[in-house]
């Protein structure tokens, strides 16, 4: 599929999807299990590239030889949805047309665009039926889209702390973070040079979403009011306070590996995101679309994505007579915890898609 | 008291504190009722300065003539904080010692420095023993301050919407605002002019601030995912939302009337606030140097001082067995409630006023 359709009417040339896949695709084709990544994620799900790597992929605690998405049983594809900087095409790309990169140029995006690109991938790949999508935020997003889009090409779908469609209160956090990214004078209205890209805008942008991955109850216990190397405060403006001190690591870090146009179009993408739409705004009709089965999970402590909004999904499900599990899981970890509470969601991951592969030999 | 000591350690010279009153201060001097406002609040609490305003004081719902708190019987004082931008002495005012602007050479005050001022206003205008002191949200603090700091100079205290002390989420909610302001090169690390002002990044902390002041359940019902005059998304990064636009206005709005460097002192001075500094962090002890009475108020949907802070400050007055009322208001309008709640707080207020005030006279 090339040039790849997109949901603004533009289409995108010369795409290229960067993705990794882990185990084996048994003969049948039907264990394959397709992750979808949330924001800031990528292709490297698990394992290591090298051994002097500092760290394994995003989601090494779940995924791998004998772990809860057991690469020994299942052929794990991850794919860097497109839009991001992590190698598929995106606003940093070279706009074929020009010759130089798109920046703002690059067509907004939505998840439906990332899915249809993930489906091109799994074509190419030569699977008919992935036995699931998996994944936990703007991932999930991607999940549910799968479901809907493309029922006939999954068996079940596990949206893990994630809604139907993105809040106001999201939409709102998002529009100020790229309008700290573009009071950046280095941003440039995107057209700035890698060697000088917006830092202090990208950077404020990520520590307040940083803000919204945690719970209050986390921040109060990890850092509450502690100072950071002091014993009383300085009465300045530089950091006194530890969660001060810790925000500013999160901002540094973050612009080390992340650009400040993919950030635009990869939070535009999830602004757009409803599901559905699909049916006019009918979340009951939108899963009548599809026969897929769910495994649902939010977390108690999860303010971006609270539990209410899982629920309302899980509700629309039931009304088609879809089959599908919810689990609300006890966590103080916020939003942060689908990748932290990996033994609770992995134990109800490995034991979902076990009971749905022995439902596929069994027809 | 001029110079007036800081908890810096610092002194500031000429200092002057804008005011008004309203209502009549009673013979024996026993009406007086002190009103603290929030972060962006003025001295300018009620009534109209000309008949062309297009709107009168902040609380003018609450405070006048026969409204709940009633001018005909109390006298109404409000003062305008040290470190504001509207008309006490604060950053952008002139450093006597240099004869310019202090700018960020200002020092960094504390809320207790605020009251010390507030104090010294009262003292000049030859008030023993107030009535009470009542404020919200930052306002709040400064109640509590007062009541720790001057136990002998008020009879009751009426913190709304308030904590002991700020959390490390707002802490980092601060820090993010701070950072946005600091990435507007107008900026200029506080020595801008005052006709090019940092107007996107003090738009861009205000917007944020702003989505902490309104609770989720009041974004979705107020704007929904609703779009701004248009049938469909634009695929760019200009206001599609309704809530986007909501924020861009108020954002606008605020930079007209407030000032980058004053939001610097302010927040600061919030972030530092911890009322059981007084006893080493312990707020019981720290109840202990206070006989006055409280009415303590918090809103259910409040998530930026939630009701579980209120209920910390309620404990350590009733372990020091002073005379507490307390009262969650069921409300949707989140930390704003506090000013939009008027009526169901206002009668509150009205009545736990008339009874403090029926007290002092059978004494």
């Amino acid at each position: 599929m090339d040039p790849l359709p997109l949901d603004c009417g533009r289409a995108l040339k010369d795409v290229n999807i960067r993705y990794e896949t882990a185990g084996t695709l048994n003969a049948e084709r039907s264990n394959a299990v397709l992750i979808t990544h949330a924001l800031s994620g990528d292709a490297h799900v698990c394992g290591y590239h090298t051994p002097e790597d500092r760290k394994p992929g995003w989601w090494d605690a779940m995924i791998g030889p004998g772990k809860y998405i057991d690469t020994d049983k299942y052929f794990v594809i991850c794919s860097n949805i497109i839009g991001s900087c992590s190698g598929s095409t995106g606003p940093r790309s070279i706009d074929p047309d020009t010759g130089k990169p798109y920046n703002l140029n690059f067509p907004v995006i939505t998840v439906r665009d990332m899915v249809r690109a993930q489906k091109a991938l799994i074509d190419h790949l030569g699977i008919k039926k992935l036995l699931s999508v998996v994944g936990g935020s703007m991932g999930g997003m991607q999940v549910l889209e799968w479901a809907v889009e493309y029922p006939e090409s999954i068996d079940c779908a596990i949206p893990i702390a994630t809604a139907g469609q993105f809040s106001p209160q999201n939409i709102a956090f998002d529009w100020v973070a790229r309008e700290a990214i573009k009071a950046d004078p280095a941003f440039k209205n995107g057209d700035y040079s890698t060697d000088e890209p917006p830092s202090r805008g990208l950077g404020a942008a990520r520590m307040l979403a940083h803000i919204t991955y945690l719970s209050e109850e986390t921040m109060s216990r990890k850092f509450g009011r502690n100072l950071q190397n002091k014993e009383s405060y300085d009465y300045d403006f530089n950091y006194d306070f530890a969660v001060e001190s810790y925000l500013e690591h999160q901002g540094k870090r973050f612009v080390e590996r992340f650009d400040a146009d993919s950030y635009f179009y990869i939070t535009r993408a999830t602004d757009y995101f409803d599901l559905s739409a699909h049916a006019d705004g009918d979340l009951i009709k939108t899963f009548a679309l599809t026969n897929a089965a769910f495994l649902v999970v939010s977390f108690s402590s999860d303010w971006l994505f609270p539990t209410w909004q899982s629920k309302r999904l899980v509700e629309a499900m039931l009304k088609n007579k879809l089959p599908v599990s919810f689990c609300e899981i006890q966590s103080s970890y916020g939003h942060d915890a689908f990748l932290l509470e990996v033994d609770i969601l992995g134990r109800m991951i490995r034991d979902f898609l076990r009971h749905r592969q022995e439902g596929l030999k069994h027809v």
